[in-house]
């Protein structure tokens, strides 16, 4: 028996531990040092009434026989598709039942989407990158380049003849880790280059809930990208679903390579490997898209996008330079005075007592840069933001 | 963009759509005929009290913000792989809680796993098989050879020296669809068999809840299992829970090839396209491992073991050769007459209204052969066997 030799490759996931470590460190130093996290990239609110009426209601069902679900249907309930291509329509984005597939977590559809293109294929991934896009890659034993998501693009890179071998374009808007989000026009250029050259776009929109100004929340919204583009969505970010469990992958019946339609050789993949999210869950999902649903996630983004607005004014008040923030719930600040990544993780924890994300930790060009996340209370990302100020106002 | 185009050499997946094609046809034509299908391989009894108490507090805790989860552990929470490794142990089996891996289903990870081989391995199936094991490995484009299950070894092939090519080794016992399972001597030469060449030995005991003589329920009853085997296991059968979704994989931390430990290789693999079962689920299925939980699932097995027994009663005494229904939900009965497995099906669904699962749709050694399940009612279990021998006397 031979192992798959690419597993290997594959760089170790140390970020997470190496910070892990030196706060523990921090904290057998100065046990008595109140230490705030803007680190985390997971939600803190509650999950809303609507789902949890919904969900409590669903495993009510389970109990009897007259109303228990066993298998369902292996790309989801219609109950809950039918929601989701409800909520594109109000975005006038025409998305028919068929063409959504229900899953555990965008996570496992972007990783898991690489099972159906052959391996031969070249991927475009933006540095820095959420790691799932390059780890995954890596396994199958595909061929990366990069493209520089830097300061000099606003980290919005745009198709460039450079990029020419790119079969599988990965794009996160809005941006995981930068909080950068492309416009229609610049949409437009990736779904044109796509359409060009017969690569897919693997759209990963996992944060449009936190889109505020008139950025697309959808690749579908650009022409053409019906033809060239997959799009993964989730309702952890949305809809406080982190613990739930519960995403959705939309690919038109008219993407098609080698004259098969991918939404069939999807649909193959999941009915082989996979056997639905629970009817619970879907209950439960399905709530969050009722207008008491809507009202009520709503209101949590916007405590959540409230939490980015006083770390943007206390940045700008501080004269710090920053990305994001806008349509994102991450703030991707410049380290002063040029400083590396992990010297300003280190002087931050020590002097202010507040963790980040060193942004060389998702890739080259993410040095001297640190990601702050909006996902804590307000008071507590209050104080904490303004300790972050004071110590780099005094280092300058 | 190239596609994956082993994905071109799948059969199709018509079984089930033939069937349900049929049995609407019949209906239109005999509109008033009273069909009982024992073809489903899907349970019907209600989720356990202990699990329903269990799902309703948990999805509480996520009402509020003290007691909200977020992202859980990627390989499930503690609480309920402490659980498990204690199942494991009341059975004399040591497993160690980092060497479970909770997932959302068996089918998931019994697919995923060939992500962590190399496409170069060769695998070794039995026939006829549950079709992932097949379709999952067509789609890596791997070679497959299959063994034997015929009458002739009552459905328990073991290794013999034309096996040669045998580096992945799917074994499901007890199996579906045969309903045999290998006793502790046969499953040795097995263990015995990938040991010596140097093989792994992929182990589905999704059904091990029906075992009710002394066969193994694990493999890792077995001296050296823990260098050649990984477990897979599941909640669906074992407590209803096909419609709330979680199962786990054991693999053992001595099991290495090329020098690298396989547990590490699966956690990787999980940690980049996995994010864990909802915790409101993994908190139903750790009460199914209560004292508590195990009587009420224990019932609900007994109430389908019972079906299991009528139809066995039935068809002794009409003469019928089976297989199975000792340790399985499933009964394996050979078709009278050599009929084909199709025409069986046809004259048993125009005859006595019962629909079954035609043996030639897992292969083809289940020619001649017809599956029947027992997750419907005493009542209608009865009544239709009853009819389906009655056919039968009538026929010979």
């Amino acid at each position: 028996m031979k192992i798959n030799k690419n597993f290997l490759k594959l760089g170790e996931n140390y970020l997470f531990l190496i910070i892990s470590e030196k706060v523990k460190r921090f904290k057998e130093k100065f046990p008595k040092k109140d230490i705030i996290s803007l680190g985390i990239g997971d939600v803190t609110l509650p999950v809303c009434e609507a789902a949890v009426s919904a969900g409590l209601k669903a495993i009510e069902e389970m109990a009897s026989a007259e109303t228990f679900k066993g298998y369902g249907p292996n790309n989801g309930y219609l109950f809950l598709r039918e929601k989701i291509c409800k909520s594109y329509s109000e975005r006038g984005v025409n998305i028919s039942v068929d063409e959504v597939f229900i899953s555990d977590g965008s996570k496992s559809d972007i990783g898991n989407i690489s099972d159906i293109f052959s391996n031969e294929n070249v991927c475009l991934i933006p540095d820095p990158t959420y790691p799932v896009y390059v780890d995954s890659n890596i396994m199958a034993g595909r061929e990366i380049t990069y493209c520089n998501a830097e300061e000099r693009n606003e980290f919005l890179p745009t198709p460039i003849p450079e990029y020419e071998k790119s079969d599988l374009i990965y794009i996160c808007s809005p941006n995981n880790p930068t909080g950068a989000a492309y416009s229609h026009e610049q949409l437009k250029s990736w779904v044109d280059f796509a359409l060009s050259r017969n690569s897919v776009i693997l759209f990963d929109s996992a944060y449009e809930a936190f889109v505020s100004n008139d950025v697309p929340h959808s690749i579908f919204e650009i022409e053409g990208a019906r033809k060239c583009a997959i799009e993964f969505r989730s309702f952890s970010k949305t809809a406080g679903f982190t613990g739930m469990r519960c995403a959705y992958t939309i690919i038109s019946k008219e993407l098609e390579y080698d004259d098969v339609k991918i939404n069939e050789l999807w649909s193959r993949r999941q009915s082989t490997k996979f056997n639905g999210v629970p009817y619970v869950i879907q209950r439960a999902a399905e709530a969050t898209l009722s207008a008491e649903g809507k009202t009520q996630i709503k209101k949590n983004i916007d405590y959540y996008r409230k939490n980015a607005e006083i770390i943007m004014q206390k940045l700008r008040h501080a004269k710090v330079k920053f990305f994001g923030g806008i349509n994102s719930p991450y703030i991707w600040m410049k380290c002063p005075e040029s400083m590396k990544s992990w010297k300003f993780f280190d002087f931050i924890l020590e002097d202010a007592g507040v963790i980040g994300i060193p942004g060389s930790g998702f890739g080259k060009n993410g040095e001297n840069f640190f990601r702050l996340a909006c996902f804590g209370n307000h008071e507590r990302t209050e104080e904490a933001i303004e300790r972050l100020c004071r110590s780099i106002l005094k280092k300058l």
